[in-house]
């Protein structure tokens, strides 16, 4: 049974060479920064880094699925044309993320952003640890799963937090509204949340002051999840680790950066070498699913 | 069978509350840098981080036991007089030092330390990781295991070394004679090695030069298993994350501490919230040994 040839754009020339083993495809180069091919476009892949133009614009007689290179995906439902179907990653950033999140954790109890920073100084001194301690992950999906597996080894206990309570093969997972008895019992707090109505804000001065002295907020989420003003007010006697902040890019002058005992890395939980191969894996299969004339996979809207 | 009091010294105050539920005892205050007591002590507990005058000076005659607040003990045999036995801290500190070594290893790939230093600065771009890299971990002793651990959700794949070839429950442990063939292959290698005869300046310009460009050494176990001036001499194209230099301290004028890739913590593996609460543990154990007439744990020297 022959499939027919699919039109796949793809943001930059590497990805030519990526692809150039796949048949049945005909590749050409679109970022979406520039106005729509005028043939009829299969699959688009949408770059993951530079700044697209609006979805709005976009013609759906002559697109039919954009596959996006990010797992998140707020404010694309409200902009995307009816007809286009969208696709978010799958698979690819939640072990980065995961990975990226007990990298900050640890960097904030062990202290290595302070020796980072003192270059040339010996200043030995005791630090909080992740042994023996009490790590509340909020989150079930795959960013909390990876969470899961990192942190097993490291001597802590999980507490588990979801929106719902449930059970799975690992034991008890909380629902949220179990958060205001939890908080003052844990040494840190994991968010890897979706934004939606119910965590916007969520992390605000209620729950900072439920947590105890000294304990660690991290977010990998997204930054609006954390009440930014709320963390400035309190000053560092609860810290924060995160790789998301509202506003986003954070400006050079916004007290955030220097309140005691936050660490700030720039939205780069999926940039890493895990990346590349997990994309290209995504763009694979879903060119196989189109030819296949099946459904592609991880549809979010349309 | 009633056992006698047993004469027990302690670094400093905070030790006679964190004891003075132990029946059988009496306790008092000797931090070792002040002449040995006048009377017999079955068992001196020494200070972890203030330097204690010298361990010649003691009298055998009057002191049976000391224990250690350190796993090494590397020079202590050469000055301790004949008669005194000499424990050193096992269990105390592993967790906790696999735990920086981790940290460390993590802050590098996913340039934390650059992050830190950038206050003020929104710069993303890739960065290496350990999602599908090969480490090597050099040392299979304790900390070698509870790297092995930690290590273990971070879906990187583990090529575990020892001083001889062996089987574990967990597979192949190579001998440490076939670093050359694998030091080509690896991303990372984790120092977890005891400083002995072969150990001392193992990681050296050729030790350096079979790694890939961009690998990293990571070193918690002791300064002088690193030529140092290798380091310095090879300017970044491998990276170093150590807790432990060679000299230590490290003078704030040294080149290591401005060579590229080189991320360096003042030896604090063991200084973190996890160690009091095991040290007490293994003083505790320690007295009832002595109580019962027993030899106490973990005789390393006497």
């Amino acid at each position: 049974m022959a499939s027919r040839t699919l039109h796949v754009t793809v943001p930059d020339d590497s990805w030519l060479t990526a692809l150039d083993d796949v048949d049945g495809v005909e590749l050409s180069v679109w970022d979406m920064s520039t106005p729509q091919p005028d043939h009829h476009v299969d699959l688009a892949v949408r770059p993951y880094t530079v700044a697209a133009a609006g979805l709005d614009a976009l013609d759906p007689d002559r697109l039919d699925v954009i596959q996006s290179q990010a797992l998140g995906f707020d404010g694309v439902a409200e902009t995307l044309p009816d007809g286009i179907t969208y696709c978010n990653a799958v698979g690819v950033h939640e072990e980065s993320t995961a990975e990226l999140a007990v990298a900050l954790l640890l960097a904030s109890q062990r202290e290595i952003d302070r020796y980072a920073r003192e270059v040339g100084q010996w200043n030995r001194g005791f630090t909080a640890s992740l042994i023996d301690r009490r790590i509340l992950l909020l989150g079930a999906g795959g960013i909390g799963r990876e969470l899961e597996r990192r942190l097993d080894g490291f001597g802590a206990e999980l507490v588990r937090v979801a929106s719902t309570a449930r059970q799975d093969d690992r034991g008890t997972i909380h629902g949220q509204d179990e958060l205001p008895d939890l908080l003052p019992t844990v040494d840190a707090v994991l968010l890897a949340v979706p934004l939606t109505d119910s965590t916007t804000g969520l992390v605000d001065d209620d729950f900072l002051a439920s947590l105890p002295d000294g304990a660690i907020v991290v977010n990998v989420s997204r930054g609006k999840v954390v009440d930014t003003d709320a963390v400035v007010r309190q000053g560092g006697r609860v810290r924060l680790a995160a790789d998301v902040t509202d506003p986003e890019p954070l400006p050079p002058e916004h007290p955030l950066w220097t309140t005691p005992g936050v660490l700030i890395s720039p939205h780069v939980g999926g940039m890493s070498s895990a990346m590349r191969p997990r994309i290209e894996a995504v763009v694979r299969r879903q060119i196989a699913l189109l030819r296949d004339g099946q459904r592609p996979a991880d549809v979010v809207i349309g």
